[in-house]
């Protein structure tokens, strides 16, 4: 009776549901903001199609790794919201990383690099990977060394670098990927059409959630263009995780910092695209959106969300999903014989 | 002196040249076939744009390998030739497989797939690597249970099968994959384009190259529209190659005929794109197509080339590099909550 009531209500005055939905798109857009169509410029490293280009080509190119198995596309899969479904990365020897890979979509708008936030750009943090053990396994010596020995890379980054006498460097690699990186942006969720005045764009349920997101005071850590990515947080504010999600060894942003008060503080994650992204938290130890909702409820939040909430939270989540970036496979320059042999070892 | 008489007679009798280019390029066409423009249609697996598509997704997806690592696209990388620049492919675990993994471009021009031709056609291929324990590690039941279970792809069978009333199955995987397959032909080389009647397609060493090739023999198992590709041979027929390059283990097609004549006997590979699919041989212990090409004079045709025969021989084979097809990075759908984990063991 009473949801008879409340329909005959908004046929009667349909005014209501709209000022409703207005009021929850001013909160909204005073708490977020739309992912820009264009991608951003860099400061002190100018986009131009050919360093773009390079940049694609040194993305999907498996010889920046020593084994020559291992790209960036490999964690932070293009096709596959830019990370790689799995728990934490798989690199060099099968060898399984020590976090899980957060996409590589929009992270131009994270204010640092990786889940602690060492790296201060995508820039610097492109050269993570490539030297880590775990992952690519390489070194700049042998990353350069392999690229002039590529005989189509050199005038690649000739073009790319006009005017440097010494275009092939380590630093210039990590300049390329990062602003083909920046193109890698999702706009045009339909959370970013509510946020641009599209009534309609999100439906009853997303709006609910959206409301839930606001007021049960998610929005606080996660807001802004990324709908986080914004800031650090401690994890396990209100109640601390089991130890499988946040394992006791791994201290965040402490061994960043060295600071007590940075212990278990982990940058805040992008929730754009967090439905396509699976597994979730820096651990990649729950696989379901729904339950990663409730770990956040109760962990930093301190409050045990109903099933309504849950499931309005997680249609909003899914309004987040945006337009994924179409990406040309790249043909890579040939090897030649003086480049250097894959190393499996 | 000789020399200086040669060039006076060629600058006086043109004629000369061109009828002597017009000689070789006959005797080509007599022997090779140019790659058609447009994709061959596979009988009994009618290529629709649907069909295509959901090859190509398919292609990329890491999901059929049980690690979520392993694509088709890991070991044919579409940048790199349709290879994957490693000796023997490296798969599940980290394990490395026995034999240098051949290029998929143009590979429906083939007579048979792998190097032993074990595998009738492209769809017949499709199946193996991701079942092998060293490669994709994965197997029918799996597969299928993983596809219905990422809720993008029943749809995407649907449409490429249209009227099956269980879409989804092995089979079908492969089918979509070999039309996709298909597509991946590399055509208008240059040696492309003098089998078309254009003169100067070759320049006068890749011509010289063609008539060694031709004279020397190699053209009789290096023959028809893959430069190979068509028949099955003895590696070491004139004189066994090292164990390095020939290991003795390998008997080739042996293991699939048990025939006594059949011992290390392999496909001829398609020298299509050799240039830049290095190594060589089944083995992959050869890395330099100069030094392929002086163990095949020894191993196959009993001959010693010299410096001038091999150095030909090699430019003649890399006007074989054909125009690279273009591929758009497929947008795999989404993993849901029913969709299998990656299992890394």
């Amino acid at each position: 009776m009473k949801i008879t009531w409340i329909l005959l209500l908004l046929t009667l005055l349909p005014g209501w549901a709209d000022a409703a939905e207005k009021e929850n798109m001013s909160r909204a857009q005073a708490t977020f903001k739309p992912i820009p169509v264009h991608p951003p410029a860099i400061k002190g490293n100018k986009a131009t199609k050919a360093k773009v280009d390079l940049g694609m080509k040194l993305f999907f190119d498996p010889r920046l790794s020593t084994s020559q198995l291992i790209s960036c596309n490999t964690c932070h899969n293009v096709g596959l919201g830019g990370a790689d479904l799995q728990e934490t990365s798989v690199g060099h020897g099968w060898q399984k990383g020590p976090r899980n890979a957060p996409t590589v979509f929009n992270a131009v708008y994270n204010v640092a690099q990786f889940w602690d936030g060492r790296a201060k750009d995508l820039q610097t943090q492109a050269k993570g990977p490539v030297q880590a053990s775990v992952e690519m396994n390489s070194n700049p010596e042998l990353v350069v060394r392999t690229l002039k020995n590529i005989p189509g890379y050199p005038p690649l980054f000739e073009a790319a670098f006009p005017g440097s006498r010494d275009p092939v460097t380590f630093d210039n690699m990590a300049k390329a990927i990062e602003v083909f990186e920046a193109t890698l942006v999702t706009p045009n969720a339909p959370f970013d059409r509510f946020l641009n005045g599209e009534t309609g764009a999100l439906n009853t349920r997303e709006q609910a959630g959206l409301r839930i997101f606001i007021d049960k005071g998610c929005a606080a850590c996660h807001g802004g263009i990324n709908v986080g990515g914004a800031g650090y947080y401690p994890f396990g504010v209100r109640e601390v995780p089991t130890a499988e999600v946040r394992p006791e060894a791994d201290t965040g942003r402490f061994k960043v910092t060295n600071t007590a008060s940075d212990k278990y503080v982990f940058r805040a994650p992008s929730l754009r695209n967090v439905a396509i992204t699976q597994p979730y938290f820096h651990s990649g130890k729950v696989w379901s959106l729904r339950d990663a909702v409730v770990v956040m409820g109760s962990a930093q939040l301190g409050t045990t969300l109903n099933e309504t909430e849950v499931n309005d939270t997680v249609a909003f989540l899914k309004s987040l999903t945006g337009k994924q970036p179409k990406v040309g496979y790249p043909l890579l320059p040939p090897s030649s014989d003086q480049t250097p042999h894959p190393q499996l070892k």
